[in-house]
């Protein structure tokens, strides 16, 4: 079997076999995610292992085990993640002041993760039960079975509006599956795995293209857009946490003054998909993050642009 | 949940989540013994992951999984392990020599296991199809929904025979279970922590013991004897193959000589747990290997101990 790496397609085989492979940072993690994924044995529901969430503080967090067709994010709870209120007050002193940090940072991280995302998250405890017994494999299990039932009630209620659509991981990849859907929606959670398919999504037929961005065959006043949302030698680019706003700030002065020379000219909508690294190949890939349109320009603090909307139109290749 | 390390017994929880945690070898492994163990979802039978086997030329082979209830070895096979005859043929040029070794060496192994021990081998096949395609999820799911099949069956087959020792992971490690079975044999498998649950599974009531060898309180020509059967600082000791012969050697000749007369004068018998590492913990266990007689003295080569029986009787605590 060749390697991801060698390949310009991932297959289901690969991609499924790779996310179970790289559990590696919690003693539980990977039994419990293994054993989720192999009982629910339903390949047309997708995963993703160590799925990143964009929280409050502009920060990045992981977690565990996500199904973006539920919206819903699995935490395996190990040890210090599972003390209450009251024990962390009478274990205050034993315990390392890392891990009563940690606790508290818990809390913050999961009302993050559901105020920003409005995702669910299930949590399936490792560490102690509610008698304050140490948990039995038994007890494991039934916790998996019980967000077993969850996520298949979940799936046949979509199933039932018509609403639930299976992975395909071939289709999920290919600009033409955009093409016949007539749109992109960030719901959606579109990731492409190049700018080539990215502007295929919108008239071009490009067998290349690598630049910061792309004129719109079809729409004159937008551009398609690959920003770095991050840090980095040139840019100090940021998107806020609810995703509404990001700003480009060039971390060069006289870069910075050309660029308010060009948002004041140029078009004034963007089509953006970030640029981000995918999680299983380290590889950059582009995820589609909506339709910004210029809301402000300061010389020192950078162009800020706004979301207008979560949903652009795909079109036919320019003939 | 605490350590393996801090504990004197070890849990099943533990111990699964520690098997399956340790597959990190090969691409596919994780994901085959994972999706064997959770959907066999059957601890009353025990598992093994990479057991160590035993080979003819006194190396050390690893399996992927061993079932040693049925005696089933599971090995999954990747790229260069399928290679066959008239395709190595072919490829020789462009596979680099390690791998074209590799396959003739898998064969090698493989009979090497089958003989030795007498026990099966189940091959998951990753790589290619039979018809050249590279294998998908469904295939490799094919496979072990046949293994699962298959030791399904082999319970059931020693069940009816009321031949089925359900795996029971605390009185395996505890001497009272010996005791109670009146015997301890060979094709048991058995280990045990340390040399005191040795010494007490034949009427010693030790708290603690930590020497080369013990007495035998109800066999006057019989010792319990603890050697490392691999070369070390002070010994160069061997086992055979097919475990019928121990070579006793000690490096230091001075300390020959001593053992000479100590071969001699001493008990002609011994109860042999022989000193390996666990392969969870890394700890030194102790596995029996027989009841051994010594057959010939050589001052330059040793001690020779033939294996004379795979049982030994178990003697309640001395009052």
């Amino acid at each position: 079997m060749k390697s991801f790496y060698a390949k310009e397609s991932l297959s289901i085989t690969d991609y499924v076999v790779r996310n179970l492979a790289k559990l590696r940072y919690k003693k539980y993690e990977s039994y419990v995610v293994n054993r989720i994924i192999h009982l629910l044995d339903d390949f047309s529901i997708k995963f993703v292992t160590q799925q990143y969430v964009r929280r409050s503080d502009n920060k990045i967090a992981l977690t565990d085990l996500f199904f973006p067709q539920f919206r819903l994010h699995v935490e395996v709870d190990e040890g210090h993640h599972y003390l209450t209120k009251d024990k962390i007050d009478h274990q205050l002193e034993s315990l390392p002041k890392h891990i009563v940090t940690q606790c508290h940072e818990d809390k913050v991280r999961e009302a993050d993760i559901i105020n920003m995302t409005g995702h669910e998250i299930f949590r399936i405890n490792v560490y102690k039960q509610d008698d304050g017994l140490e948990h039995t494999l038994d007890s494991i299990h039934t916790q998996i079975d019980n967000l077993l039932k969850e996520i298949r009630c979940k799936k046949q209620k979509l199933e039932q509006a018509d609403l639930f659509k299976p992975w395909n991981i071939d289709k999920e990849f290919n600009p033409q599956t955009y093409i016949d859907l007539c749109e992109i929606k960030l719901e959606d959670n579109v990731i492409l795995k190049s700018q080539k398919d990215v502007c295929n999504c919108f008239g071009h037929d490009y067998k290349h293209w690598q630049r910061g961005g792309a004129s719109h065959p079809y729409e004159e006043d937008t551009m398609i857009w690959f920003p770095k949302l991050y840090k980095n030698d040139q840019w100090d680019n940021k998107i806020t946490a609810d995703g509404m706003t990001i700003t480009e700030k060039s971390i060069d002065e006289s870069t910075m003054q050309q660029k308010v020379i060009e948002w004041k000219m140029g078009k004034q909508k963007r089509i953006v998909f970030a640029r981000v690294k995918d999680n299983l190949s380290n590889k950059a890939v582009y995820r589609f993050m909506g339709l910004f349109q210029l809301k402000n320009i300061d010389t020192k603090d950078g162009g800020t642009w706004e979301r207008i909307s979560t949903m652009v139109r795909t079109y036919e290749r320019k003939k």
